[in-house]
């Protein structure tokens, strides 16, 4: 019981009150419930691997974007981490493929090019080229500066190159914007 | 001193308690200090009006931004509130001029284009034709439909109309950004 709530209480958002009340739970709980979370857990880690086209997490090699066929393969929105593909797909109006780079430029901290997935957005690109490439990196510095680089890679190809756009965000009123976005929403303001 | 405490705790963010130690410290300030501050209280009602142009508040009509002969003049930003000019001077960006609606088109409350000043702004504009109209209101669905109409009612004129962008907040992470911000990311995305 105590190894249970000390491991459970080092997980984020749980505290030591919260561990030792799911403790009890799952002491009362049916034997199948606990035993379906024990292999649950077990199976995250024996089951989870990266997707050899898109590096995003999956269970199947290649993963399900990427194996299925009523995918728009046409556009490659590229992301930094697992979780950016999770929330644009919430959304719901993206059909084309992903390519996560698995972190963003930040030569500070010693990352370069080549510890995230870039090389390989590149060979995809010339095996199977496609017609857009999103870039769908943090609208923060350092996915400024990794956008600058992706941009700059995918010049000598025929592929169009885009960012996601940015600006007040929805719902927001202007006087509770940052200023950063309401210069990033006069900057951008379109035509209409 | 009740009365004044009364006052006092009528205003925003000002409780009962607050309201007590304004006053104390009104009582033991020196003479000059609590009438500087009951005078420009009177004369804030006195002197504030609206600038006959753009309609923002001012102590001088026309206001200070409309008379200020280093302005752009060929812009003009449309915004809903006073407040609204505020927020977007604050980022020292712009350098056009603005017109303050009044509000937005709000038909469940019975704002109709009657009560804004927009049949002022196209009079402005024919009298003065400008380059560019810069749609400011707000993102909402309210500010969107107000939008839609000053659009509609400027197609008629030479006029270029833009509107300010949206999309993701600047500094805030895919994965923090609300699925309305991501698909009008996602829509308005930009070639770069």
């Amino acid at each position: 019981m105590n190894r249970l709530i000390t491991c459970l209480s080092r997980l984020p958002s749980i505290g030591k009150r919260s561990a030792e009340r799911i403790a009890f739970h799952l002491l009362k709980a049916p034997k199948k419930e606990s035993g379906d979370l024990a292999k649950a857990i077990r199976d995250l880690k024996a089951n989870t691997r990266q997707c050899s086209v898109c590096f995003n997490l999956t269970d199947d090699d290649p993963c399900a974007i990427c194996s299925d066929p009523k995918r728009d393969s046409d556009q490659v929105l590229v992301v930094e981490q697992p979780h950016d593909v999770a929330s644009i797909e919430s959304v719901g109006l993206y059909r084309g493929l992903y390519h996560v780079l698995m972190g963003r430029l930040a030569p500070l901290d010693g990352v370069g090019p080549d510890e995230l997935t870039i090389e390989a957005l590149i060979d995809r690109i010339k095996q199977k080229p496609v017609r857009e490439v999103i870039i769908g990196t943090n609208p923060t510095f350092e996915g400024d500066g990794t956008a600058l680089y992706l941009a700059k890679r995918l010049d000598q190809t025929p592929v169009l190159v885009s960012r996601l756009a940015r600006g007040l965000p929805h719902g927001v009123d202007l006087e509770l914007a940052s200023k950063a976005s309401l210069a990033d929403a006069l900057e951008g303001r379109r035509k209409i």
